[in-house]
């Protein structure tokens, strides 16, 4: 079984990562870029019957600083 | 209008990140995690009208490593 975290940085916090591809890709000539902002997804093999509380446990104990990050769950 | 992009490392290619993040599950407890991949996802601000081709561009110049990564586009 499949499950896929998505991590991103909270509204509001300063993303200099995103904010560096939206100069790059400024730079390249896609003006069209208003914003960027960058995360990382985590994909997961876990055993059949893991469900979503026991991701969101993942989640809060290693995989986002819920501090400054949110995450989304997915299970595939 | 929002655009997603995920990035992933090839099938194949080793992930040492990954398999930190499947290890220190692993010592948390979560044994049931048999493998875990990680990669990034970039939220892109577009102008309207912009087509997954576009963006496909982008990712093929700068988002993505296309020789070890290859990416998904979504438009929000």
């Amino acid at each position: 079984m499949k499950a896929r975290v998505t991590v991103m940085l909270k509204e509001g916090v300063l993303d200099p990562q995103g904010e560096a591809i939206r100069q790059a890709l400024g730079s390249l000539g896609f003006d069209g870029v208003t914003g960027a902002r960058q995360g990382k997804v985590i994909e997961l093999d876990v055993a059949p019957g893991t469900d979503e509380a026991q991701i969101g446990e993942m989640c809060e104990k290693l995989l986002a600083n819920t501090v400054i990050e949110s995450y989304r769950i997915e299970v595939l």
